[in-house]
């Protein structure tokens, strides 16, 4: 499977080893993906086709068919709940960019830039209703219930964050509910379904794996946002804060600085389009500040109790790729 | 219950008399939506009360609820099915306003205007995805599919709707399949669940009425955009072609233009934000080609039929109020 975001090396081997054991269904996947969304209409295809190509990882894809395999053998299925899962992920990436306006995504332009504003918001709404009647037609209301939870909260993380009008008084436990509702939610209905789908006995592990997951993956994904330059993660370092959006290193470090570092926070998230000299300012205290090194320290607890998670699975490639998983997400920066 | 759409004494009062016999169910259904949507957040239950104060005329609730009583005994769930149906309805008109940046819906600020467009994007994904939760909660899914069908279609309608880049090679079979997607659908749905929640026997029946009324109700709607002042219909006349939207009226006296006349269509059409004189002299030319009459002729045709469709239910309080319907959706304009 060709990687359309830009991993380094090193991170993208990482990847195509913990989805050794599923890559053919993963390409099942794509197929699945390809016949829920067809349509009549040439506009929903033109738009179908770009998400096909701009494509990620298959993060949640690839977690839902490892849990559905961990007791040997996984139901056929298996991979339309998979195609589902991607089809709400894409769904919401497509409003996420509509509400924000963004242009680009993994370094390529959105529907939003390609397309319009419109066909960004209607065609969030056509993935949506595709992915349910998919779900209706795969006819078990107990998974079904799992990904519509997952949808609801996802709709609340965004509410959250649209909600923080005050960006700098949103706190590490604010913070947490957002990014439970915003990414947990679903890596852990991806595991949970997958689990429905051939180690039931398994759902509560995995859905345990997915929430802590979830949470260091996206942990992870904001510190990046302070670390990372533009060429790795397809999009520019401190973009968070340009947008003035307040993620866990900020958050932990603005109770110990001074009044003067404040005041440059202060001012960046008061300057409705921040220059990149004051963004790197505000980076560079965070980093003195101890954000970066107490966002990572994060990470590896939500890392570590992920893996607790999976104590009582038998061992198999199943549970050694989800092991591995963690040991990705907390290595992406490299 | 108090209306908030300005509807004439007449249609009022009209509409007071079919909603009679389902009038206690209907408070019921209020109460249902405001559980259905209740949340944590400050900021949904502010608009979430927003949406109830704008609620229209509840419209597909009544449908739903007298199918529900066509054979004498309705189930307990059709409250709770008809909240449903409204909030899709909901969440499709929040959509709408955030696609088209509208600021005024039925003579109200829109969400859009009143919270923002990101608020607008979000709550109308917050809205369906509380309605499918309720669904699953509700836990039939043969009346599952027939609403997520419905709610695809909707979406398949706006899509419809923004791929026609030349609205003037809008062709009348192009509006048909508009208006049974954009608003047939969900009637046909609201009246086929309804049928499911009491008489089944008349399941096929009421679809049929459903789409029926649903194409006459629209046919009537675009007509009233040609026909009525703003204070009547609660937005300003000749929106839809201030829009450059090509209804019916306009569809169907375009062949018969004088090259002159077509010159003045074009110029409205291609004239951003044209002015008021500009759509009174469309609306002037539509109106001598006949345009006017014709579509009432159509619309008049779909109510024939939604009434032809009630020929298998039995006489009762439910079918003479779903014939009224009929009457009161062609004389709204009274």
């Amino acid at each position: 499977m060709t990687l359309r975001t830009r991993l380094s090396p090193a991170a993208a081997s990482a990847l195509q080893e913990i989805q050794a054991p599923v890559a053919g269904a993963l390409e099942h996947v794509i197929e699945e993906m390809k016949r829920i969304v067809a349509s009549e209409t040439g506009l929903v295809n033109s738009v179908s086709e770009h998400l096909m190509v701009m494509r990620g990882k298959m993060m949640r894809p690839t977690l839902l068919l490892l849990a559905s395999e961990t007791e040997g053998t996984r139901e056929a299925q298996a991979a339309a709940y998979a195609a589902v899962v991607e089809l709400i992920h894409l769904a919401t990436l497509v409003h996420d960019d509509a509400v924000d306006h963004s242009v680009l995504r993994r370094g390529m332009p959105t529907i939003n830039a390609l397309f319009s504003h419109q066909v960004s918001v209607i065609m969030g709404d056509y993935l949506y209703s595709r992915a349910l009647l998919e779900l209706v037609r795969l006819g078990d209301l107990v998974r079904l219930e799992v990904l519509a939870r997952a949808s609801n909260e996802l709709t609340v993380g965004e509410i959250r964050q649209l909600a923080a009008l005050d960006a700098l008084a949103f706190s590490e436990n604010d913070y947490e509910l957002l990014i439970r509702a915003k990414t947990a939610a679903l890596f852990a209905a991806a595991c949970e379904v997958g689990a429905l789908c051939g180690a039931p006995k398994h759902r509560q592990a995995m859905r345990a794996y997915g929430v802590q997951l979830g949470m260091a993956f996206q942990v992870v994904d904001d510190l990046l946002d302070y670390t990372e330059s533009a060429a790795t993660v397809g999009k520019p370092t401190g973009l968070d804060l340009k947008e003035h959006k307040a993620t866990l290193p900020l958050i932990a470090s603005l109770p110990t600085m001074s009044p003067n570092e404040r005041a440059v926070v202060s001012e960046l998230f008061n300057t409705s389009e921040p220059a990149d000299d004051l963004v790197a300012r505000v980076i560079e205290i965070v980093r003195d500040q101890g954000g970066l090194d107490y966002a990572r320290r994060r990470g590896e607890e939500y890392a570590e109790r992920a893996e607790e998670a999976l104590g009582t699975l038998p061992e198999s490639a199943g549970k050694t790729a989800l092991l591995d998983t963690v040991a990705y997400v907390m290595e992406r920066r490299a």
